[in-house]
């Protein structure tokens, strides 16, 4: 029997833990209760104690578990480092090393939740078989991660992969929540989505099903109402194609990846918008004939345990 | 004595080679015409009878030579391919094989010289000390080239680091080379910057020193200007140094580099340029306070070559 791996992904409401063949096959998971009282200074106890009680139940041991992944939801330094994880209260700590001295000295090692999330897409997702990808997730906001060689490229300041904040739109006038404006995120996110459909009800008089929701009209909604010809709504997956499009040419000039992987809750919308995003792709990538393929994420919830599996693979 | 490596820059008029000590030090430099005829097949003949023959005088061996590097213009995929490269006429080749079989089987490794020339920026040049480098070359065009973890990333297919074509202005209608619209190089090449100041004389009543040079006003003659404190002069920098800046920005979000390393000839206007650059780059990155830094590259047109020695030593 091979050796097994553990990812986990600390979420700000749940800890998302998985076991895995080295293969890549999930074995088992399951969840546990994110404690953020107190800076979230019970967070990894309860993770190791979790962890222990269902290797026995499984009646597996800790070495026959290579090592442990973990992806966390701020910055991790390349030496593990995380000066703040603001939704769990964490600050100036080495979760990674907390975790391994929880755990006999296990091998633990740390990312950033939406790179390990790519990672996990490259390893067993919708990238899988290619080393150079590019996550997008368009949620609540707009995450990304980018992985080449097989390698999350975190950045020398953790910045890498926040495809969400690229300024891609000059003449917007609201700010983001960075403190930009005009950024993928306001225009491309579920909310930025919704947004979008409120101003375009608001400044014309086209009849649209979006209509009845009015103010509280959801990304959904506009989706749905995009697919079954509402010309309204198609105005508004024209305006998020054409920026999402744009975006991903314009990482395509940077590192030219094999494959660009959407997910997030609005993916779910489907090859619909892929095709969309890439129609726009296209027209600005006009430099070369052969074009990065942009493909649906496979794991949903899921792509955070699987990359943080991956992570001690290495 | 340690061994050493040789690197070559073949461009469209003349090829230039040089000697250099693995530690980094340029011992001897020199250039041969670049013979385009017959679809270029005298290059590599030209190249290696002229590396024999310096070696010769230098009273050096060829198996001093630890290996050769050359930086090529055009794309050149993983294992060495050319498809083409226009300016010298070469099509469907392996140019480094070639050229190692025409001197006893030495290592013979090529890039793109956009990507090498950046390569040798972070080798011996103005991003000396750091893995992780975008290169932006502002010449006739913009070029480009992104070392992450001291390799060249070329991308799936070969565009990466091809900065100039970024799409970044919406508004703009003319054609770019590439078959796009409002590339930067339409902003930020030397060309670039003349049009744009051809443009504000043409729109505005602003008094300049440009307006005695007319159509033929020069990027060098507007950057002079602009530092000189002339109004109209300054307003054009300040459109490039957004234009700059955003994209800068924008890499920052994808790979966040270490450090961007500004060479070509419109780089000559110094740390004025710089200033101007970052003062934009600021304001599109307010998501976070570390900043990559932007710096002036040093080595001018040896860069090609130092890049195309490092190829050789990893």
């Amino acid at each position: 029997m091979g050796k097994k791996c553990v990812g986990i992904d600390v979420g700000g409401t749940s800890v998302k833990i998985g076991i895995f063949e080295t293969t890549g096959e999930l074995l088992h998971k399951w969840e546990v209760g994110t404690r953020t009282e107190e800076n979230g200074r019970y967070i990894l106890d309860d993770v190791s104690a979790s962890i222990l009680e269902t290797l026995k139940k499984l009646s597996l041991s800790l070495d026959e578990i290579k090592g442990i992944g973990m992806g966390v939801p701020g910055p991790v330094m390349p030496d593990g480092y995380v000066e703040v994880c603001v939704n769990l209260g964490w600050r100036d700590l080495y979760p990674g090393r907390e975790l391994s001295s929880r755990l006999d000295g296990i091998p633990v090692l740390c990312g950033n939740d939406a790179n390990v999330a790519a990672l996990g897409e490259m390893w067993q997702g919708g990238g899988k078989g290619y080393e150079d990808i590019v996550m997008v997730t368009l949620g609540t906001g707009v995450g990304g991660g980018v992985i080449l060689g097989e390698k999350i490229i975190a950045g020398k300041h953790g910045l890498a992969g926040e495809i969400g904040h690229i300024h891609i739109r000059d003449e917007e006038t609201e700010h983001c929540n960075c403190g930009g404006v005009g950024c993928v995120e306001q225009i491309a996110s579920a909310t930025g989505i919704a947004r979008e459909a409120r101003r375009k009800m608001a400044s014309t008089d086209i009849p649209s099903v979006l209509r009845q929701f009015g103010d509280d009209v959801t990304a959904k909604e506009v989706l749905d109402g995009a697919k079954a010809g509402d010309e309204l709504a198609k105005s508004v997956i024209d305006i998020v194609g054409h920026y999402l499009g744009l975006t991903l040419a314009q990482i395509t000039m940077v590192i030219d990846p094999e494959v660009f992987v959407i997910g997030g809750g609005v993916s779910k919308a489907g090859q619909y918008l892929i095709d969309e995003i890439f129609r726009h792709y296209d027209r600005f990538t006009p430099i070369s004939k052969s074009k990065s393929k942009i493909v649906l994420a496979t794991l949903g919830n899921d792509a955070g345990i699987y990359g943080a599996a991956r992570l001690i693979l290495d």
